[in-house]
């Protein structure tokens, strides 16, 4: 990494972990200049002020949060819905993982009533949300998935997907689990695959038989 | 309501207001107390200050969602698992709906890191996790419910009943619904019950049958 890379990143990891603490409001650049040991100066040259250094955080999260959506999309007509749906529930786990401290500030900065959220769910939640359904959808015409209102099961897999990371304290001191290490990813996933597979896929494609394979599953 | 009540609830809704748009750290007990058309001096001598505010705010709401779980626990001996978590989830999420401003900002609280934030996960959300984990194994025990992982069970509700709530400028903007009239509520109450149903509930009770009338359910 370059210097100014590698100073930018700083200020970014030390504006994230204030703002974590203090919110966005009651995080002062002076406060982020000296945890991140750089000069204020180099904040205004990189970023112009705070509320950039604010749209840069968050544009950086989304922008990754919602290729990894798209790009799977894109594979649809070489890998089954299922396949797809499930690389990318990893993927989007394994992101926010990798990222969790930006993750955990993101998801609550997103639930803010400013111009700029306004503006970027515009942008990236409404581009997410049109690839998820749209996968959803192509499963249920492909008779990998079962009639479902897609709104509701793509409101309740980003429930799933972003409530770890958008509560990590929770999680940590009510379950005593760890959202960031890789043990919880992969019983996260399994568990997710599991509510997928009772309650989406369809067990027998285009068949009304009986589902045994569910049974043997389950017992 | 007498009017020192009124006064202070004035105050209430204004300041959750303010704190929905800029945060609570971007607002002002000047701010607060101008929205609400009241002397500063009123908001210290019923909260102290602000930090007291925000205490009796999200205590308020706090106690009010965890006595719905509790209460209806208690009542566990007298009806069955599966309508007892019906019950929870309909008042559950009523009662967000009916206090959806104040929701919306104590569920983005609760993600920041703070001493009182710690205090409050100790005391609220141990409680609520505890009753409805508590809830989920008298549904096992009873054969109600299949043997899942609790914990994960409890996070996927937690994640599905706040979801609307934590975010309702996402849900409204993205998905053109409206988490706070009462056609969301009952649509989400029956995306829930299906959830609840395919995913949690034993059909068959204690039995290994094919589970035919979930076919049926499906098709």
């Amino acid at each position: 990494m370059e210097k100014g890379e590698k100073t930018k990143r700083k200020v970014m990891d030390a504006a994230v972990s204030l703002f974590n603490v203090k919110g966005y409001s009651g995080t002062s650049v002076r406060a982020i200049a000296n945890k991140a040991g750089v000069n204020g100066a180099l904040i205004s040259y990189y970023f112009g002020n705070k509320q950039g250094l604010l749209e840069q955080l968050m544009i950086d999260f989304l922008e990754g949060y919602t290729s990894i959506v798209e790009s799977n999309y894109r594979q649809l007509e070489l890998v089954s819905a299922k396949s797809c749906l499930y690389t990318v529930v990893t993927e989007l786990l394994k992101y926010q993982q990798k990222n969790h401290h930006l993750a955990r500030f993101v998801h609550r900065e997103v639930t803010l009533d400013s111009t700029l959220v306004r503006e970027l769910m515009m942008t990236y939640l409404m581009k997410e949300k049109h690839f998820v359904k749209a996968l959803v959808e192509a499963g249920i015409k492909k008779k990998e998935f079962r009639q479902l209102s897609c709104d509701f099961v793509v409101i309740q897999l980003r429930a799933l997907l972003t409530m770890p990371y958008s509560q990590p304290q929770y999680i940590r001191e009510v379950y005593h689990l760890q959202p960031n290490e890789d043990y919880f990813v992969q019983k996260y996933i399994k568990h997710i695959e599991r509510w997928l597979s009772e309650f989406l896929y369809n067990d027998v494609e285009g068949s009304h038989a009986p589902k045994l394979n569910k049974v043997v599953l389950n017992n």
